[in-house]
């Protein structure tokens, strides 16, 4: 069987006694500590590496958020609290997260297109500040912050007309179910501020997961022209301006990092060179899988070797219930191999090619088709990489019942 | 914006009062007595009128089994108990769900290539027979059974040379992680009665979700002719066989339902002429989807109804993370309208094009596109059919907090 190549391994996983060693522990010490299999173990030294390597190129004008949804484990949140500037979040669920980590209000901004009374209530009570999505969830917000006698903050999520090219998930660029068209966020905008709403600026979020430097300076010059123009339309200075995400992490064969000082220089001429109604604008990157996806890896066990019309089946006990993105089936149309190796033996040479999957009774549960792997044994434990955004919560943990993995941070 | 069809709603679903009646309920009133959108409704006549019609159409030689990964819902496997003659589960936490309803032990049957130490001793503990997936896993059986002081009921699943031809997902005809290549079934048979093991025969499952009684018939022909030679090379008789599944229902547009008296009548014609080494053995039909699917609807509420450049949108409170299937995420390569209609305004005539989205931040979650429906405001409630089958718990329910949707059987 001919080979496929797997998706590159995240620099900083490294090998000890012939195992992947995650926070200095083996593979199977960490199993060992989290007393099963299959687990999502999160790196504490990568999450603080990429929070630093951003730091250290990133433009000091422009504050780091972290996007919840992408892990909402509470460890994970509890950690990232004192690392990133704000939270961003997508749901009443993901604010009663923040509020039991004791994340200040004040800090977090809540977005999603279908936000119900009773999310826009919590969010208001608590002063949450809303990135209202369209003309009738700012009135609804407005009159519910009546009820309550309390002025809800409010930020509008706008549609650009341009999207983030090369993006995985484009949110701008034409007709969208997220935010307000550009051309009428002004009048909105005038709307929700004569409305008594304390008046919060604008979130411009154009597509997730882009790998080109180029690419997302281009779009962050567009959003800054775009905000500009929409402020002095607005007739009132931008408090805020979320300039969303894109910074997208290599998953597949051929992907490359991000080139990360690139686009802090490029930034940083941006913010040089910022249109004059922004002169005082409170800017944010809204980051999520950049911060954490490459910090997590699942580790599953390999409960049967089989051969099949000499085909060999490395058969674990994790799978698509954990790792649905992994098995093809969450947003990709063509499957392509996610990063694995043999965790128990990291340090081995590859010696033959073999198909990875799931415990589930369907064929959509492959980890990995065609991998060049060293031998492995049922006991042996198998680590697919990337793990650490859109994992556990993003994959369908009821399925067939064998419930949810375990989580570790280390 | 021109319509796409939407997939055709299943029989059965009529209006009262204007809205979609479920039991004699209106959306309206299933919505007040579950206290909460978005909501699973599972219906009892309907469940009732697919036993009724399969008990009417196949021969009584076969038996009708529920696999319990379509739907594991407590109520809905309490209302199957009387109406199947087996359930077919995936995993040790099905079997679980099957104890606490009380299901006698002999009418269970374990199948999935994944299966640990842990899930073998207690299906074996509790007289559940094993569809074994491979020798390795057959071993491990018969060593945990003697440890166990219990000999392990043990099938074979057996991966057949051939396929369900127009079966969604193929499970048979090459290489697979499923099952016991054919030619070596015979050698493990043997070596698994040495061993102790009470032998229940074979199990032979070559695919899912085929609509053409004639592919299910010459598949069946062919489960049949193998079975015969299996058990003639094995030298014993076959106490039982499972013949797998492959109904399908219809989700799409197009898609016509199965011809159930086709497939009935030609059963019945190979069941007379059964070969000479199945002629006391117990048959019997593995199916989920087909006994439940189309029981169910999916109901969620319209939060914003907006529109962007000329498009409108109906945000709900539901999405992919309660249907994933029915977002075009799951197992599918080109998305396609499931059913789906305007709850509140079920005998209302169509006036409008629409796209129909889930509220979670992500392009993903699309329930329809361009759908051709009743004009619905905010408030209004959208069903989604065929949710009766891996709609709740093969969902990412924790995708953006949310949480889990209601389920009512009634």
């Amino acid at each position: 069987m001919k080979a496929k190549p797997l998706g590159p391994i995240p620099e900083g996983y490294e090998s000890k006694a012939g195992e992947l060693a995650i926070g200095g522990r083996t593979s199977s010490e960490l199993v060992e500590i989290a007393g099963r299999t299959p687990l999502f173990v999160y790196s504490k030294a990568h999450l603080d590496a990429r929070i630093a390597a951003l730091r250290a190129t990133m433009p000091r004008r422009i504050g780091i958020n972290y996007a919840v949804k992408a892990n909402p484990h509470p460890d994970v949140i509890a950690h990232m609290a004192p690392l990133v500037d704000g939270f961003d979040i997508a749901s009443a669920g993901e604010l009663g997260f923040l509020q039991a980590a004791d994340i200040a209000p004040a800090r977090i901004s809540f977005a999603g297109p279908g936000k119900r009374d009773e999310e826009l209530e919590a969010a208001i009570a608590a002063g949450v500040t809303l990135n209202c999505e369209s003309r009738g969830e700012a009135m609804r917000a407005i009159d519910i912050g009546q009820r309550l006698g309390t002025a809800p903050r409010i930020a509008i999520r706008v549609n650009p007309d341009f999207e983030l090219k090369g993006s995985g998930m484009k949110m701008g660029g034409g007709a969208k179910p997220f935010g307000v068209d550009a051309n009428e966020v002004p009048d909105l905008a005038r709307m929700v501020i004569a409305g008594g709403a304390v008046w919060r600026g604008l979130h411009i979020f154009t597509g997730s997961q882009a790998l080109s430097a180029e690419a997302i300076l281009e779009t962050q010059a567009n959003v800054l022209n775009l905000a500009d123009e929409l402020a002095q339309d607005i007739g009132e200075p931008l408090p805020k301006l979320n300039l969303g995400g894109g910074f997208g992490i290599p998953y597949f064969p051929g992907d490359e990092p991000l080139n990360l000082s690139a686009i802090g220089a490029g930034l940083a001429q941006l913010c040089d060179d910022l249109p004059s109604n922004l002169a005082d604008t409170e800017l944010c990157l809204e980051l999520g899988r950049y911060l954490v996806g490459e910090a997590g890896v699942y580790l599953a066990r390999i409960v049967d070797r089989k051969v099949s019309h000499g085909v060999t089946y490395l058969v674990t006990d994790g799978g698509l219930h954990h790792q649905l993105a992994a098995s093809g089936n969450f947003g990709t149309v063509v499957r392509r191999n996610y990063p694995l190796a043999i965790a128990t033996r990291f340090a081995a040479d590859p010696e033959e090619v073999v198909n990875v999957v799931g415990c589930l009774c369907t064929p959509l549960d492959r980890l990995a088709d065609q991998a060049l792997l060293p031998r492995a044994e049922v006991g042996d434990l198998v680590a697919v990489f990337c793990a650490g955004a859109y994992g556990a919560t993003a994959s369908p943990a009821a399925f067939l019942g064998h419930g949810p993995a375990g989580e570790l941070l280390i």
